[in-house]
């Protein structure tokens, strides 16, 4: 059985339905960017950036292929085609003894899927702002 | 305990000494690289990618810093310097019943990351055609 924090996450990105998003959270959790080094800290800027690349992904084949779960750390490996360039990533995903997700990385291949991302992702928090 | 599989290649990686590689990987071994979405099939490219890369990474503060592993799929974190540019990245890694490398996936971040290895894996693989 999955632990509730991935089995939530999975819900929120098939659904594309953010709203969950703050209680799946914790307060101090860190979103690390495929693009960017710099690590995005506390739930404001970590929701700001998953609920984006739940956007950028919605309507583009967004799939889960494998995964592998341990302890307080799973890894899961997806695939999407966002505007004809295939993507291929990870969510790596930590969370607490109370199921709040406390860290989460992403890394995308190829090159071509990274500058595809870049520029999504730039759109669409530049929309959040402008919201 | 970790499967022979992973703890010889972590051998391989940080002794730098690549004469285990063939007896490590299967005959049809696929070679995923983070740069370009062609998979490189067959224990040969494999070796040739996974050598370039073992170089590539000598003396570059190579570390592996989280791992989850699974029936027969691990995922391995790592962290690096390469010429000034930090490196962040997982290798996705299967093998089967005899615990012969299946499949080796390498996925980096941050975008400077992606774009320094490219350099980098394209030195090492022009001079592997040309020695």
């Amino acid at each position: 059985m999955r632990p509730h924090a991935i089995e939530d996450w999975h819900k929120v990105m098939v659904s594309g339905d953010v709203s969950k998003l703050p209680e799946l959270l914790h307060e101090d959790a860190v979103f690390h960017s495929p693009v960017v080094h710099t690590p995005q800290t506390g739930k404001a800027k970590a929701m700001m950036y998953l609920s984006a690349a739940t956007t950028v992904f919605e309507d583009a084949q967004f799939t889960y292929t494998r995964e592998i779960i341990g302890k307080d750390l799973a890894m899961l490996e997806f695939t999407s085609v966002v505007e004809g360039i295939e993507i291929n990533g990870v969510d790596i995903i930590t969370w607490d003894k109370n199921g709040k997700i406390t860290d989460f990385k992403v890394m995308v291949r190829p090159v071509k899927a990274v500058n595809k991302l870049w520029e999504k992702m730039g759109e669409m928090l530049e929309l959040q702002k402008s919201a």
